[in-house]
């Protein structure tokens, strides 16, 4: 079972609960892949350096400045410290962005109504898994920023959770057993957002409609959900959402996501 | 042969240039390795940030917080992007640190007299060259920048000369026939540093002795060549000095340190 963990920013901007997490990440048995978000650094660094932050529904607009900032956080401060860690915790990672080993191929966004800049769409179907085999096979632990490219020399800016999904479909599509995790800093999916006790613990694509009619999931859920089931339809075992503190114990924690 | 290939600031900072680099880079056949400077884009951020750039003889002193700004200019901006260019050439580059894969060991400096902040000396006796020859032997092309790590979390930041230096000790150590190109703005090592025509052809050891004692090679060049017989002492077949406008013949450019 390859074990693809996604960790969040609110993890990454605490580095306690960072240090926590890469310990419980390091003592995981088996293959495993770690993608990581990446917090407030990004936007703290842009507001200093006085580069404004444009978003739209909740995504960031990359202009040619935003993506220097993200690649300088992303791919640099982010995932190297991450790396170094993780080394010292006796797991032998490889920091990565999408262009290192084409492993990750995308597109420009193309929107006819918004101009979303360097925003990079992954072009699954261009996706080698054989070449993400590769590393783990030679017991190499790939650590993903959300960093792609478009083969013609420039770098894109990503979304994270997109990035773990497909990881995880096109593993599964290879033919391997998959377990995708999305850590975060709740519970898991909640029925009642102030009550961490309010765990679901189970979603089925049915029940996911009636949770979305209810209004119970909403806003930055949807998409982790809509990613978590574009997986399970591509054959990855589970798709799991927990806190990231439980991820020693996520087989038993959190929300799972289930074609049944 | 390998071939291992350093770049320099003064490239990194041109695009124009760069992108030329890139092209030569990708197009020299069999296994190589690059090796990049960090150019002016690190000092620059740390002065449009308010932090000092505090230099002892050339040398940068890398406190906490310049420590955060070379990780993300060197390990992030630069490396990635001279990654997605060599990808765009169809070479399959994979940006590396010295923490990734633990490639490079690395010790932070004991100095009694000077505190370096978060420099690290290279550890060559834990260097394993069956960690890059995992990546040459599968067609990868690995591209260094100039931090390593100490193997207990912390990134350090490292001279890419030295660097470069290592790297082709190492495999040569190993068995290895390897050549070691450090390129730069000159056109080689010249009696005249005003006259692009005086390059020295050939540098060995006795010739070299008597340039410093001339005072014809001396300030930043004498390091660099000091690595480069360093490299030459340990079995590396040729190291040669010469202009990155020619590297696509750099056989028969710039000046060569031998040992006879």
């Amino acid at each position: 079972m390859i074990k693809i963990i996604k960790v969040g920013g609110n993890i990454i901007d605490h580095p306690d609960k960072l240090k926590k997490f890469i310990f419980d990440f390091s003592n995981l048995a088996g293959q495993k892949i770690l993608i990581h978000g990446g917090g407030k650094l990004a936007t703290e660094l842009g507001t200093t350096l006085g580069i404004e932050t444009k978003m739209i529904e909740g995504k960031r607009i990359t202009d040619a400045e935003t993506l220097k900032i993200v690649t300088m956080v992303y791919a640099g401060l982010i995932n190297k410290n991450i790396v170094a860690q993780l080394q010292a915790n006796q797991c032998n990672a490889l920091g990565l962005t999408g262009a290192d080993l084409n492993l990750i191929p995308a597109q420009k966004r193309n929107d006819k109504n918004i101009d979303w800049g360097f925003v990079g769409d992954v072009v699954a179907s261009e996706m080698k898994p054989q070449n993400i085999d590769f590393l783990l096979l030679n017991g190499i632990t790939p650590v993903f920023c959300a960093i792609t490219h478009d083969n013609q020399g420039n770098l894109l800016n990503t979304n994270a959770d997109t990035i773990a999904s497909v990881l995880a479909s096109t593993l599964a599509k290879a033919g391997h057993a998959v377990s995708l995790v999305y850590t975060f800093e709740k519970k898991g999916v909640l029925t009642n957002i102030n009550d961490e006790k309010s765990v679901i613990k189970k979603i089925t694509p049915g029940y996911y409609n009636e949770l979305k009619e209810k209004n119970i999931v909403h806003s930055g859920m949807i998409p982790k959900l809509d990613n978590a089931f574009k997986s399970i339809g591509d054959g990855v075992q589970e798709v799991k959402i927990c806190m990231a503190e439980d991820l020693h114990d996520f087989e038993n924690a959190g929300t799972s996501i289930k074609l049944h």
